[in-house]
């Protein structure tokens, strides 16, 4: 966000943030500063048109970049990438099936290219410059359209045996409950995400309440224009109804951070990304929630539940970062 | 199990492994073999009583080691262990509250105690002896009266930031659900255990249905007398209305496994402690309902799910090995 200070001279890293529905990509300095972003809308589900966006875009801010060094390049694809990094296995959100992708960037760029989970790329910028720094058990969560999760322990990200760990919001939470886009049911990002703040807001306008007034006159009229920022934007403002949703929503978020702490028991849970802004009307009652059900409560100490502090550009500082720190050291 | 086999003339060290119901002791070689053991009933919710437990059963192994080095002790205990691993802080099973056991037990026998969590103990052992041997990303479950977890990472017991982790049992799976002793409701282990075996099997029997005829029989007419081990052994005698209750809590064990896949990602999930001696008849149900809920499933390698081979003594042998391994590093 911030432009990158005088005294930062070290070398350039490029990093690239694929969601289902943006492609973000910056020029970031050593200290994290970002300075220069390039964005597009992530091209549908069209594989080779998104390589296609995000090489033109590397290329821009090489171009960018001029003179000075760029030591790495580092993709975060929303998908289930393989151990070795090379190949997106499966994305709930994009088209990619096992595509390799990390191979079709590295030969139409001519560069090394270093492609992870995008979610472990938040993590791992909030662990270097944000919410986590010096935190030992770092969960990381990102929520948009879905939920991301990443995990750093002892300054590792931690990503399992076939590097797939983190996938917390497919964790299923309520058996038999809402349709994922993963294709289970229940999964606990249907429930504490943007698209569960959209679902209930559309359920909530359909309905034809009174009570749903604001979203309905934010939304043009149509129920089905309420998607998750249109909730987020009328609680903020101070919609009664819109606020209840987010109050709902954090109680499912604290729920499964809960689960999560009985399992992983971090001693820090960063809540980020677009469904996260609404701030303390989201995390105040996922607080509540997960002290409520946190296993072992009031004989145990308890994770800190924060918000993210690098905002929509984590994701890209953060594997910026990461290409940086693996190709130095 | 076996006896310690001639070639093993290492130290030797004790484990203990404090369980609801029972303390189990025993004196173990450098190569998992264990030389004696010693057993009692766990003394009710009574503190003083288990330390006293836990210091005779020790100090009489001690004896039997005579002349030979021991160079340490272990014990697990069935609670949350701190993260200095000098307090259990609580126990759901169990009357521990903030009891300091490390230091009470090493006052009374004059010795260094190790203290750590029960199922940490079972996999540890699992890892160096048994079913999760090689593996870098292991989780072991323990179903016995709840769902003991451990998870061991590149070799290493991962305790997580305030020395918690691996309480999987705890996880909410059925939001409202079954009550659980932590003082929650739907925890998982209320669903996958031999309590939840116990529990359907003592339902059935006391609805009067003729398809609780053998577990009736089992159990002297009294469907306040069936527990787990009533339902795993008729079930594996064949009994039709067993085998479903076994088969039920396979499915629930299964979609908790695919939770723990999304999330940590292991290579291998080992499954032992009492409640999995039904063997097949519960890890079949089991592999087929976490292929059929693991997120991403079809475009991902799959963590093995397996029996334990270590049986009961997973958990003594375990403690003493990691009380060895740490006096020695």
């Amino acid at each position: 966000m911030s432009p990158a200070r005088p005294d930062d001279e070290g070398p350039l890293a490029v990093g690239v943030d694929i969601g289902g529905t943006k492609v973000a990509a910056g020029l970031v300095g050593t200290d994290g500063a970002v300075v220069a972003t390039r964005r597009r809308s992530t091209p549908g589900r069209d594989v080779v048109a998104v390589e296609d966006t995000i090489a033109g875009v590397v290329t821009e801010l090489l171009e960018v970049a001029g003179d000075r060094e760029v030591v790495g390049i580092g993709v975060g694809a929303a998908g289930f990438v393989d151990a070795d990094r090379e190949v997106v296995l499966f994305s709930p959100h994009l088209a990619w099936r096992r595509e390799p992708l990390r191979r079709a960037l590295s030969d139409r760029l001519s560069r090394t290219v270093l492609v992870d989970n995008d979610a472990n790329g938040a993590a791992w910028a909030e662990w270097r410059f944000g919410a986590g720094r010096g935190e030992t058990r770092l969960v990381c969560l990102t929520l948009g359209t879905g939920i991301g999760g990443g995990l750093v322990v002892d300054g590792r990200l931690e990503r399992g045996r076939f590097g797939m760990a983190g996938e917390f919001g497919h964790m299923v939470l309520v058996p038999g409950g809402h349709r994922c886009e993963c294709g289970n049911r229940g999964c606990w990002e249907q429930y504490a995400s943007g698209n569960a703040l959209g679902r209930e807001g559309r359920e909530l306008a359909g309905a034809g309440s009174p009570v749903a007034s604001e979203l309905l006159a934010r939304s043009g009229g149509d129920p089905s224009a309420v998607v998750g920022a249109v909730v987020t934007q009328a609680a903020l403002a101070g919609d009664p109804a819109s606020v209840e949703i987010v109050r709902e929503v954090g109680h499912w978020l604290g729920l499964g951070v809960a689960n999560l702490a009985a399992a992983l028991d971090p001693g820090t849970v960063v809540v980020g990304g677009g469904a996260s802004e609404a701030g303390e009307l989201l995390l105040g009652p996922a607080r509540e929630s997960f002290s409520r059900n946190l296993t072992g409560r009031g004989y145990r100490p308890q994770a800190r539940l924060v918000g993210a502090e690098l905002g929509p550009l984590a994701g890209m500082v953060g594997m910026a970062d990461l290409a940086r720190h693996e190709a130095t050291a």
